[in-house]
């Protein structure tokens, strides 16, 4: 007798929803010091969450950072071995004020499930857990191998990760590699992601006087840092929305007419988009699409700039320091430290006169790209269409998850990524949140996979 | 017989402190509205020292905003009347984290009284209090008639003064304005400044998309509120550092030979002052010296830009909003009101598409300007060549004090402005203080002033 999962889920809902509630009352901002025990704690919540589940072998690894979980279910011989991935760390929460309800008091409204964490990572990752339960309770074996590998750094560029995968590389082996951190197209448009972009990251601060200076007496007489730092920022782009430094798009490949169908498919929404969003118009390099521009296209964006007053009412001061914090997503080839390099350069040669730069580099990871037409990457679009009707279409995703070309690479495996995300479910900002028809289907279609390879 | 006022002061210097140190104990920052109760609390503190000094119908007239103080002497019939202007609001204090000791906590080091207001403007506002006590303690008269009228609110630009002028004219009516709330040259090159820039200032702020986005899913292909606001900020000025805004340097006149002569007689060490600051190279418009660009030039200062992501690590972000405020200094026959149009279409038209701009207007103040040979000022310059050894210079100051246009205007009497701080002090800065030397030299030239009018 097969057991109707659909049945199954629905009457558990209640129940799991529950749970991921309480794994996202927990604050696990990796970026933040202060919220170590935070993270030390969901890392806990995950660890006890698979062995409720039936997973054997769950081991919490301390690293320098946020610790790693492992766990295993390996009683398939013969069967493929599935490594699961997936991370337990969030995003800070500021701005604060602009949360509808708190970030970590996990609210539902419209079915919607609203949260810091609620779509990236913790309910992708919740579905994983609860699909291997599912198997276990229900059919009391796992049709396939299973290993879960679940990290707390993911959202500070996974910087303990590598050496664990490398000293671990037999433990770690599989077949492939499973990942929910990404995207459908958009509601009932199931997406398989076929490429992420890279990164690298840095920290500038301009320096000017040793101190804040009187705009009265001194304004117009001494450098002001604001001024240096905004004509410094302004040119890192041309008119054209393209990125000024010099040799920034060595790597970057050109886009072919045959990407170019590819990403024409998605019959991606601009309009539609435009007006989610509230915009006058989209904006970015002349010449692309929005689709093109965020799955083909490297970027240089402005993350954070500040310097000088901030209060209320006015105060009459010429600022000694400005800082900015500066992400770029990259494409194809492009090598993440020579393209800190070049902007090091540009930065250097473009600052005014009286005023200093100061460079930090931060995070930095390759693209990764794999070929859709692998056979456990087929399987997962027929998994998406026994689920959701429609078959899943094979994308390139604005995004990087910095680890899964490593991963892939060190493990030898595919690594496919089945995102049960919404593009719009904010992500890195206030009022993120889980669709909940995503979160039924997700668990299915996980379920579905498991199943079929 | 004559009293030995050096004599006098000297024996009171300590009480005299601590009665100033107790007055900069109080944080009355008119900008921000929690300090509301400190300011009335200093104002409170000044009708006290007011009545101590012997000062008759001392009064504290409730604004709309901060109290004014008003109190009177006039009991020498005959001769003029003297109205002392001053105020006892100060600047904000941010960065705290780069105050030496925390800014309402007066601290002396080497010969330096270190807190916030100890040069602006409660240490020079004192001077005049002391003088005044001194001249009645010691000759029971005082050799003019003297009215008081001191504000809290100098530093949001006295929005509620003029209309107490207006209501006020005969109550106040005087023959000479006499403030203290400017600089000397340098260490025993006294000034008194026969021009003051004017002012105005302005916040405007960017929006982009009606949220926050993730700079990997989004980043290319949506306006980023940060690159809006870096650019427009880098449009204001061109690369000789001219403000770019059309029509901008309508009113200001050119510089004369004659002014130049002036300004060169200052003989200001530029060499010296980029050294104290700290800088590879003195910044501004191209062909002016130092002293012309902060006495005879306008300017358009960046005091604050902020937006995004500001805390410890990365946040890979795409910031729907960004901050900034500017501050103008006027010169000549600057319109403040015409100036802020014309940024105002200036900031419009150079707006990135996808990205809005609201302006918000803030304060406006004319430049004012006044004949060094007016026997007021002659005496003023006399009276610190006694105590200094040095007679002032006639100098033109870079900063505003948006009140003394007025009061000299409403009440048709010259303004007498000066000076006992120094232009390193630290005004609108961590780390503002008053040297002593001018403190004792402020007493006795003050005390010289009033007995030679």
């Amino acid at each position: 007798m097969t057991t109707d999962y659909k049945a199954y889920f629905e009457s558990l809902r209640e129940q799991h929803l529950d749970q991921l509630k309480e794994l996202l009352t927990i604050p696990s901002i990796s970026a933040l010091s202060e919220h170590k025990p935070d993270v030390a704690k969901a890392a806990a919540w995950i660890a006890d969450a698979l062995r409720t589940a039936g997973l054997e072998h769950v081991e919490i690894h301390e690293t320098k950072g946020h610790p790693i979980i492992y766990a295993d279910h390996l009683h398939a011989p013969g069967k493929p071995t599935v490594l699961i991935y997936g991370h337990y760390d969030v995003q800070p929460v500021d701005p604060l004020h602009l949360w509808e309800t708190p970030p970590f008091e996990p609210s539902i409204r419209d079915g919607k499930l609203y949260a810091r964490g609620a779509t990236d990572d913790k309910g992708q990752l919740f579905l994983h857990i609860k699909a291997v339960e599912a198997l276990l309770s229900q059919e009391s074996a796992l049709p396939v191998n299973v290993k879960f590998c679940i990290e707390g750094e993911e959202e500070v560029s996974s910087p303990n990760l590598p050496l664990f995968l490398q000293d671990n590389k037999e433990k770690l082996a599989a077949d492939v590699v499973l990942i929910s951190d990404t995207s459908l197209i958009e509601k009932g448009k199931p997406a398989i992601s076929t490429g992420l972009r890279g990164l690298c990251s840095l920290e500038i601060s301009v320096h000017t006087a040793n101190t804040d200076l009187h705009s009265g007496t001194f304004g117009g007489g001494v450098p002001n840092a604001l001024h240096a730092m905004v004509s410094l920022l302004a040119s890192l782009h041309d008119e054209q929305g393209r990125i000024a430094v010099d040799g920034f798009y060595k790597g970057v490949p050109e886009l072919s007419s045959e990407m170019r169908a590819e990403f024409e498919k998605q019959n991606f929404n601009e309009e539609g988009l435009r007006t989610d969003l509230g915009l006058d118009t989209l904006y970015g390099e002349e010449g692309y699409s929005f689709v093109e521009r965020t799955g083909a296209r490297p970027t240089l964006e402005l993350n954070g700039v500040y310097g000088g007053f901030q209060g209320e009412g006015s105060k009459t001061v010429i600022p000694k320091e400005a800082h900015a914090k500066i992400t770029c997503r990259l494409v194809g080839d492009q090598d993440p430290q020579d393209m800190l390099d070049k902007i090091e350069r540009h930065l250097h040669s473009h600052i005014q006169p009286g005023a200093k730069v100061v460079v930090k580099p931060m995070e930095k990871a390759f693209a990764f790209n794999i070929d859709p037409s692998h056979p456990m990457l087929q399987k997962a679009a027929d998994a998406y269409e026994r689920v959701y009707g429609t078959r899943a279409l094979f994308t390139k995703d604005g995004g990087s998850i910095p680890i899964v070309a490593k991963l892939s690479r060190v493990l030898s495996a595919p690594a496919v990524m089945m995102g049960f995300g919404l593009p719009d479910e904010n992500l890195h900002a206030p009022n993120e949140h889980f669709n909940l028809e995503n979160f039924d289907k997700g668990l299915l279609t996980l379920v579905e996979y498991l199943k079929m390879i």
